[in-house]
């Protein structure tokens, strides 16, 4: 009866903190644990993996069975495809059809426009994810098996489905950096989570075109292609000439890494194949910019959002030429995206700088762009850092994982659901105030 | 001819830059230097005293004779006033009336509302500026005295002026250091520097509603003063607490350097009585956050300016809370407000972003937060320090030159000067693609 007056963003919040909580308890078990992880490191555990951030104050091949980390991949699925998916899955195949309330907050969560239907969406999805992780994982396989790795069929399935998730969760303590010349783990990865970043509106939207169908999402689906590829492209040249420890690479090597580091970040994937903690400071700073803006919407990435970034580029744009509308690509840009976009800004920048404040007076040993690159990290979900996760302090750590919770539902959404608020007796009240 | 084709905002970048230059060709002259100045150097003095700014990247007191001291107190009026302000009052009291054209760029400067008449408001300011300007030396000028300085008299009247404009420009090598524990110079200074940042509009509303005549800008007025305040207060007690060189004073000079330090930040003044270079990573935050929002509109201060940031949390407060229109302290925020403070804040970013990844290749051995402090206090005309400015590559310099002119000019302002377009021509292309 609560959760039916509750608001979609508060059912969403809810439902993200449930499965944490769900996560925590089954982390916190002894058949768990391979070495003893404290209540706090579980907790932060599960929530970087319902999340699908991938930041790891311990080491999850090193510290958990079998059993955990065969819980860590089904809470990274279940965090990237959306409790929402696959509960309204399960509600689809009993009932026949979605009910109204769970039909809303699915389009909120994905940003969906109204007039597509939830359930087919859904089953779409699932088919989708598990197609593209099945491959994925049968491309992995043979290649993990003939490095010698010991579990390779395991590591091809956790990889796959932490890829294409953008969980970035790696079974190898160094993540992929053994695997840095390997351009056949590079490609496989960096597809899954292309593929899983860019979102499942694209297949669809693909599909339909290709099937000769009414087309629901022509201009998003322009506007997600054109950002991912614009990012890749300039992100891997930026990196290729400016950093460093990527300069001094052979030259198929150099562009691999360039690459890959390049991916990771505009995806949110947060895998790495060379040591984030050695970039130069211009590098950080690319990295800044494609981790704020992040992934694109219905897909599993996290960050402010592709679309975002393009409408205030619009907003920019036409302010400076005067423009009367604003317009991006030639199409007119809704007020109601303008101010999601500029609002979402906002907030992510008071959120990010007041995270940044306490976590200075929490971690008082830290670098400034080390701080700043975990919470803009854990922010975007992103999931890489510069090496200073396993040592924050436990106050430190509560506040990356309420950043990682912010980050999953939507930094906007999440201010929605915490902002709790009777808006009809603040409406009557101004009334009164004004007149 | 050329001049009455130009945007108002091309035409305000010109005077601006035709001042620089002025200023650059006096400071380059052998009379004016007391050791050699380098012409770049020479250069970002002058940009530095036309936008108010207050970086150094030589000591002004050592480095320049009494004429030089001149010509950069006259430049600091000049940008403070405005040049436009200037050249208004003076065509003023020639032809008896304002040119249109001259008018709508006194409006665009300032931010004006359409029903002010620009001749009645310059005479304001200046009449206004000239008093406070006295009375400000008249006071500092026996406290000087008091405390040995040889030329009291010109040193009371160089940081009167100097403070009013907010140019926060010093004759003591250290700034303020040397007299952190003085309240009257403290009180005097401060006070200078929030009337200048307050802006002439609040003193002409405070005025027009003692005389009982109808208020202008009661709204504006309202919301700068409340903002004014609320930053003061706040910052004063984050300091206070959380700063541990401030910490360690005794009560009365801790609340004394907590105050300054907050109001040359917010006021965008850039004096300072504590050495800026060895605050903590959390009183930095502090210090950007301020920084970045800066003064008040038609003021002499920089930054985005408190309306923007007071429109900007209308916003995010509407948007968090369901609202159907963005309100203000229960005042309807109209769009064109909220477009100008949204894309001035996604510019602010993309300008200061760039700024820093080419400062970080140009400037290998500085700290992360030590460039990204000087490029926010250059572009918001603050020029406080963490004491890289004179150790800046000469790429650095100009780049922190044209970042202090975007801040001086509006950020906004600035983008719209150099977006060089044939909005028109655009206009057909559309046309003919959407069909
Ligand atoms: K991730
Ligand atoms: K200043």
């Amino acid at each position: 009866i609560a959760l039916i007056s509750m608001s979609p963003a508060k059912l969403l919040l809810t439902g993200y903190v449930s499965y944490m909580l769900i996560g925590w308890v089954l982390l916190s078990l002894p058949v768990a644990q391979q070495v003893p992880v404290s209540p706090l490191d579980a907790l932060f555990i599960a929530t970087s993996a319902v999340s699908t951030t991938g930041l790891v104050s311990v080491d999850p091949g090193g510290s958990f069975t079998l059993f955990g980390e065969i819980v860590i991949i089904l809470l990274i699925q279940a965090g990237g495809l959306g409790y929402m998916t696959i509960g309204s899955f399960a509600t689809l195949a009993i009932l026949g059809k979605l009910p109204g309330m769970r039909a809303r907050t699915t389009k909120h969560a994905f940003n969906l426009p109204e007039h597509i239907r939830p359930g087919h969406f859904v089953v779409w999805v699932v088919v989708f994810t598990l197609i593209a992780e099945t491959i994925g994982a049968l491309a992995l396989w043979p290649m993990f098996a003939a490095a010698g790795e010991p579990n390779a069929l395991w590591l091809a399935i956790f990889h796959s489905i932490s890829a294409f998730c953008t969980a970035g969760f790696s079974l190898f303590s160094t993540s992929f950096e053994g695997y840095a010349g390997h351009a056949g783990i590079n490609i496989v990865i960096s597809a899954l989570s292309i593929l899983g970043a860019m979102g499942f509106l694209i297949v669809v939207d693909t599909w339909r075109t290709l099937t000769a169908q009414r087309r629901w999402l022509g201009f998003s689906s322009k506007v997600i292609v054109r950002m991912t590829l614009l990012f890749l492209i300039v992100g891997t040249a930026v990196l290729f000439v400016v950093e460093p420890s990527i300069n001094a690479l052979p030259p198929v090597e150099r562009l691999l890494a360039a690459f890959f580091q390049t991916m990771t970040a505009t995806t949110t994937v947060g895998f790495n194949t060379m040591p984030i903690g050695a970039m130069s400071l211009a590098a950080l700073m690319l990295f800044f910019f494609l981790m704020i803006i992040g992934a694109s919407p219905a897909g599993t990435g996290g960050g402010l959002k592709t679309t975002s970034f393009a409408a205030l580029v619009g907003l920019v744009r036409s302010t400076l030429k005067g423009r009367d509308e604003i317009r991006y690509l030639k199409r007119r840009v809704p007020l109601d995206r303008l101010q999601l976009a500029a609002s979402s800004l906002a907030f992510y920048l008071v959120l990010a700088g007041l995270a940044m404040f306490f976590l200075f007076l929490t971690e008082p040993g830290a670098a400034f762009e080390v701080v700043m690159f975990e919470v803009i990290s854990a922010m975007g979900t992103v999931g890489l850092s510069m090496g200073i996760t396993g040592d924050l302090s436990p106050l430190g750590k509560l506040i990356i994982i309420v950043l990682m919770t912010a980050g999953r539902v939507g930094i906007l959404t999440f201010g929605i659901a915490i902002a709790s608020h009777d808006e009809s007796r603040e409406e009557e009240q101004d009334n009164e105030l004004v007149l």
